[in-house]
């Protein structure tokens, strides 16, 4: 049966790779099928209870109460789990939620104001007026994440035609009403237009983005406590050297930087971003892959500040992560952008959702010194900056984030130039690409090896690219592709091992990690001897790791008494011990515990 | 000429130690003597100023508006004021503040209600219900404040006998109105009450500070996303094990507790606030003596997590630690208090004020990472997370706090007892006390020669006890005083040396500091070679640090891409590097500046 080209969330019409569509990528089982068959059906299914329970879908029924349910941007949650829906019907092997989305759909229709403005908050008799708070009012956000989800209707089919006639009417409005000066507090409608436009062609759409991104950076914003870095408005985009303030701002942001610079030609804005995402790699990222450090305005640190205790490493930034890798890596070619893509999964989004996918982090802590709590399931959590999976937050954007993306999970593995195929990242699929079909069968990250089948060869032979990830000696592999039942195999080398932070890294200073493959390692209490403190052993990195322990001694702390002291510390108990480690994304899954992915090492 | 009798600001009816008045210490040059000089003058000035410009004294003038200026708890920063003056106006050698003093009482009289409520914000037509938000409306607090400037007023004699009146009115409401339940989120009122009981002897005050400590710890709050902990309302105080959330708050509440526990022979409730106060000591204090390492909620983190470049270190929680010291070695007659607060006072207090009295800190960062800003001098400041010393802040509680407590220094460097005088401080000054007058002679802290001449000894042979600083080896030292002319001579060992932190301290490991005396030092980038980062810097601890330089080396860091990588990277630059340093509490006073007082040592 010959299946319908579904387009997925990011089809750039140039760059040097090609997206493949959403059909071309089916996964098969593994880490991440079983992910995404998770996602398909409990997590939406949970996030529309709690968007119904919460009155924030309520709000959207007519007539429409000025006094409304949720935070000034719940409306999104409708959206990015309207997107998450589509790609889920969409995608090969799929459930369906055409009913769904009609549903939504209708409703959402209902909201929309004459001229085509869409928000349940503003504007209305009894509510504060339209684009009132630029900062903070999310007005323009909210139309991003509309439009995200009207593209995904409509590449799928999955949503009435409807979606996209409403998207276009929004889209028209913001064209009008910021033809000339504004823009969001909150960066995201950016991506929106410049998507829309590569759906419709409507080349208004593109500048409008092209206009957000280039009005930014002057403090126009009003003047707040958080400063202008907070909102990307300190420096103009194409003049920063490394991202700044909010994170998950700052990385849609430059997914919509990137989206312009790619549709306009606009080469040194295309630079500028990738030239930021690399000092931002190299400086301001945690070893998940997890970005922002700062709980007080969820922001980017200084340079070298990467504290694991307060790792903010919000589960939206690592979203936005991949969504800025991806496009980093459509528009150049570079399949480097494939690691830190491998790495956010499985250590940032594979560690963010509970196994039921029914309960989730906000934030990602990289060391919970004192015991997870146990949290009611009925009911959302007020604080939002960390603790235990939590079923609902007041402010609850990730577990929605996390579902479009996970729905639409192939279309970030593979891509296609006129050479051939290229495999970024490893699971167990069925790609149809570059006039090949291709059986991809791994363990992967469990297991290094890689088999790939080729079940229909293109009609002249073409090159299959492999990523090699950067722990595993980095650089791409590349194969000629002529035959059918041909067979590739590929082993990278799994090997546990001692990853060490860069010395400026101050408070990791002392410290290694254990990875395996593209998985982070940490130790959690629950694994430990009774009465053991993480936070009083030492390890031994003279000793190879083993992939579920590493050996190492206690320390014997002074008791008592003011802390600082004129002579080093440096007393261990005599005995060597035995650590357990488990994989980052396994921690907080067997009850209240304390976890640390940084162990510090022997004095010696 | 006899002086007055002038008791200070904490005057508790029994203890182990005796406070002396204001009239007893004269505090005659030095460190100490400059500081009170500018406070007494430039700083009250300059305060008054802003309150006036801010219109934060405007907003008492009848008739009082509902709209209103300055935040929730600005008419606090009034009171403040008015203590600092108080306290100015009464001690030896102050400026007298008494014209001032009697038009602010004035001022504040016309704004009480008839019940004695007094809020400039609440209760009118137009304005929001009094007490309608427990968690920050502040109404208490700002009564609390207001109670310690008129005790001050009352007991130096500086402001009219009408603001008494005007507090025993307050006080009086306040019991009528919270006989049965309720307190306040910002703990304050409660060390308010009892000094007034002090003053007055009505025990309602006294009983009514007891109910509002007791009733605290029971989540009887409006929950938040701070949690209870923030407003110290998840544990009750006589359980708790450590000081936790809001820095500032909490221990404003534990001096209270310690009020209470005093006047009511309450031990079990010392013993637990003393215990806390051990382990915060212990594990939950920068070096700096600063408490209070996040920025999100101004709270205490986790024990030993003490990053230093995210010290909040507020200012005001240094004012209250020595508040709350100085009650405990009043209870107990333990001088090991006065540890703490020689170190708070040499390095939050000094740190914080600029050298004219006219800018401060509000958080004391312990490593700046980036050049500090230059900031207009001519407007409030919204961020009061950190950043260099500003004129004013949109909150700006800490300036005033610092006035009131430099200006009656004097009672906290001295006590009685009946077997003689306690020095627990050391400042050049003339001690009125135990039938003897002392003259204390010294440069300290920058030089450890302290001595005592006996001006008038004792009609009977009494004791001198001087508190050895735990750097210089701790104890205490005793004298027997019975003849004029007597001179006692101290010399406190002022070598530099290395301080380590415990191998707990996670954000500290492979650091030292240098310390000198009570002075912690630190490198500021002003005076580094030109173009070397602090950050690039590794001490040598292997030789003994001179008071304004170290020895050390700079690093070779590896230049871009991903931080993390498989071996340590030690790699040293081969010619060693003199690294100056000066005293902590000079440093951002010559210009934009980097700073860091904890220097990672080299690796060997």
């Amino acid at each position: 049966m010959a299946v319908t080209a579904i387009r997925g969330p990011v089809v750039p019409s140039r760059g040097a790779l090609r997206p493949v569509g959403l059909h071309q990528v089916r996964i098969t089982g593994g880490f991440w099928g079983q992910r995404q068959a998770v996602n398909g059906t409990a997590t939406v299914e949970h996030s529309r209870t709690w968007l119904d329970r919460l009155g924030w879908t309520g709000n959207f029924v007519e007539p429409i109460s000025p006094v409304r349910r949720g935070r000034e941007f719940s409306d999104s949650e409708v959206y990015k789990l309207m997107e998450a829906l589509s790609w889920e019907t969409g995608r090969p092997g799929g459930t369906s939620h055409a009913a769904q989305l009609a549903e939504l759909t209708a409703l959402v229709a209902g909201a929309q104001a004459g001229d085509g403005y869409l928000h349940t908050a503003y504007g209305r008799p009894g509510q504060p007026p339209r684009y009132a708070d630029f900062n903070f009012g999310h007005d323009l956000y909210c139309a991003g994440h509309f439009l995200q989800a009207a593209v995904a209707g409509a590449r799928t089919g999955a949503a009435p035609e409807q979606l996209l006639d409403i998207a276009r009417r929004v889209a028209d409005h913001v064209c009008v009403r910021f033809a000339d000066e504004g823009f969001c507090g909150h960066p995201e409608v950016e991506t929106g237009l410049v998507e829309l436009f590569r759906v419709t062609g409507d080349e208004r759409y593109l500048d409008q983005a092209r206009k957000f991104v280039e009005r930014r950076g002057h403090r126009s914003l009003p003047e707040h406590e958080f400063g202008w870095r907070y909102f990307q408005d300190a420096i103009p985009v194409r003049d920063g050297e490394v991202f700044q303030g909010h994170a998950v701002r700052a990385l849609y942001l430059a997914a919509g930087a990137v989206d312009v610079a790619v549709e306009t030609g606009d080469d040194d804005l295309l630079a500028a971003v990738a030239r930021q995402f690399d000092r931002t790699l190299e400086r301001r990222t945690h070893i998940s892959g997890g970005m922002g450090s700062r709980h007080l305005d969820e922001s980017f640190g200084d340079d070298w500040a990467l504290p694991p205790d307060r790792a903010y490493s919000e589960t939206c930034a690592g979203v936005a992560t991949i969504m800025l890798a991806h496009r980093l890596l459509l528009a150049t070619g570079e399949l480097r952008y494939g690691d830190i893509v491998d790495r956010v999964l499985h250590n940032v989004v594979a560690t963010a959702v509970a196994d039921d996918g029914r309960s989730f982090f906000y934030a990602n802590t990289l060391h919970q010194r004192t015991q997870t709590e146990v949290l009611p399931l009925d009911r959302e959590q007020l604080r939002f900056g960390g603790g235990p999976r939590a079923p609902w937050f007041e402010v609850s954007c990730c577990l929605n984030n996390v579902g479009r993306l996970v729905a639409s999970l192939g279309t970030y593995l593979v891509t296609e130039d006129d050479g051939g195929v290229q495999l970024h990242q490893y699971a167990p699929m069925r790609v149809e690409a570059g006039g090949m079909v291709l059986d991809v069968d791994t363990a992967y990250p469990d297991q290094g090896a890689v088999t790939i089948t080729v079940v229909e060869a293109p009609e002249t032979p073409r090159t299959l690219t492999l990523r090699v990830p950067q722990w595993a000696g980095g650089g791409t592999r590349q194969h000629r592709v002529s035959e059918p039942n041909q067979q590739i195999r590929v082993e990278l080398n799994m090997r546990p091992r001692w990853t060490f932070p860069d010395p400026r890294a101050d408070a990791l200073r002392g410290c290694a990690a254990v990875e395996v493959g593209p998985v982070v390692m940490c130790a959690e209490s629950v694994d430990q001897e009774d009465g053991v403190s993480l936070d009083e052993l030492r390890v031994d990195t003279s000793v190879a790791p083993e992939a579920t322990a590493v050996k190492g001694r206690r320390i014997l702390p002074v008791a008592g008494g003011w802390p600082y002291r004129g002579e080093p510390q440096t007393a261990e108990q005599p005995d060597p011990v035995v650590i357990p480690l488990v994989p980052y994304h396994r921690w907080a899954r067997r009850g209240p515990s304390t976890m640390r992915i940084w162990l510090p090492t022997t004095p010696s």
